[in-house]
């Protein structure tokens, strides 16, 4: 049967929207399948009868009615909850989600890590202070940094992306605990000599509120929390007293309980050591290239 | 003829400030030698005739004369300028520079570069604004964000630090070109390729200025300078001119023309992509802890 793709990613971040070089570059890699563009859910659903392969962000289970010749369903996101998890797949369909992410989410926990102990932030505040006293203030800086090497890092949730980040983190130095969401039993001893919690789990795991008020307690007070993986991990009241009282030095956060995160988050005031993103972690510009060349990769394309 | 070390380290900053456990560690690794503690200039100069062994933060020639035992002079330092560098030492001695900051300082450069390309700075400064508008700005920072990975690094001045910086940025994955200081015209080219240019120079290498307007025009406009070497490397007017103009997309210095850094440098304004920090990019709690390690295994303390 010619293979027939059907493509509709376009969120409005730029990283999850297709621009003309990955189409060119998808083209490449499919050869001679016929390929369509789908600017709209209403375009995407009209396309979706002669699809083989789709290509989307999301995907409803009842639009598998209309799907009569699909035979692949892919999406870039790594959440389950974009494409249809309850039961089966109807007639065989294979379901693909991007394992690429791990390379790229790596480098943001780096980044925040580094950020922390090598003193940006404060450097940061005294450069944006203007005043005089401000301009040289080398001894206070020699007072917050450290090195990363030599640090130890929890990582919960200990698959692909886990993964990837822990080898990256020990390439640095670091003493890496990856801890599997079964295990979560070793948490409480584990994070009480860590220097990180780094937190990677999916949304849907049963882990709500897994960092909690006692987990926090349990944290050293130099301590520096990150999630990198879904909101719903932590208790974001217990965290947002946390970094009040200061239990905790800092917290890194991408993801939220509640996205777009609004005033009504415990988190969306200043706290100290509080600093948040807007689910950026994965953010780069070959986001759907690197993409592409995985679903050839493992032969989704086929 | 019995050992007698003589420690005088109590620079302002507490990483180059001789603490108890320092000590502790300094003592355990020369066995049976007698140590001295200096806390002062005259209190050193006191003690010198006696001592076998100097470990200072800077030695000037005229000591040498009342330095009638000295063996070894050693200084944590990598900058050339801190010890006696005119002609010979007298009857022997030998001199020791710190060889171990490579490993701290790359992490620092690596902080800067992946603060920079995961939006860490952009994010902060829509945090710290505190407008409702700037609560998720998921588009705006998808617009900004790329990876390290796959990026191009020149590293001006390639000996131990260069070398440790270069391991590390390709291990994360970035090409690197190191440049010593005798290949400085390969530098024009380089750099038209660069997404970073990472000077690591000695201040003793007649390379004033090097980093000049007419090498800043060659850098792409979305390139970063960055300077963790010396700051007489870099012409700060034409970098104030080129940071301006947006010529290139942002400059990280740890260090300048002039030290303490004063409000006369044109540097010390606000200006687009500036970050500064004060000479602190080999800050670590265990600098003298890696210094006296270092020592005890190239033979410095027999």
């Amino acid at each position: 049967m010619r293979r027939r793709y059907l493509i509709w990613l376009n969120w409005p971040e730029r990283p999850f929207r297709l621009n003309a070089s990955d189409l060119k570059l998808f083209k490449g890699l499919v050869g001679g399948g016929e390929v369509h563009v789908a600017r709209s859910e209403r375009a995407f659903l009209r396309a979706l009868p002669e699809a083989t392969h789709a290509i989307c962000w999301e995907f409803s289970r009842e639009w598998f009615s209309r799907a009569a010749n699909l035979r692949v369903l892919a999406t870039p996101g790594a959440g389950r909850e974009l494409l249809p998890t309850d039961g089966e797949l109807p007639g065989g369909v294979r379901k693909f989600h991007g394992e690429f992410h791990g390379a790229i989410m790596s480098e943001t926990a780096i980044a925040y890590m580094l950020a922390w102990c090598r003193g940006l932030y404060q450097a940061y505040e005294w450069q944006k202070s203007g005043a005089a006293a401000d301009l040289w203030r080398r001894v206070d800086l020699g007072e917050c940094c450290y090195t990363l090497a030599g640090t130890r890092a929890v990582i919960l949730g200990y698959g692909r992306i886990g993964h990837a980040l822990g080898a990256k983190l020990e390439a640095l130095g670091v003493a890496v605990k990856g801890i599997r969401r079964r295990n979560a039993g070793e948490l409480p001893d584990a994070v009480a000599n860590a220097d990180w919690l780094i937190c990677v789990l999916p949304s849907d795991t049963g882990t709500d509120g897994i960092v909690g008020a006692k987990l926090l307690r349990r944290m050293k007070r130099s301590a520096v929390l990150i999630n990198i993986g879904r909101g719903n991990a932590v208790d974001e009241s217990a965290l947002a007293s946390a970094l009040k009282r200061r239990r905790i030095a800092a917290a890194f956060l991408d993801v939220f309980g509640k996205e777009p995160l609004t005033a009504a988050s415990p988190l969306a005031h200043d706290l100290p050591g509080l600093f948040r993103f807007p689910h950026a972690s994965a953010f780069s510009p070959d986001y759907l290239a690197r993409f592409f060349h995985e679903l050839a990769a493992r032969g989704a394309l086929d």
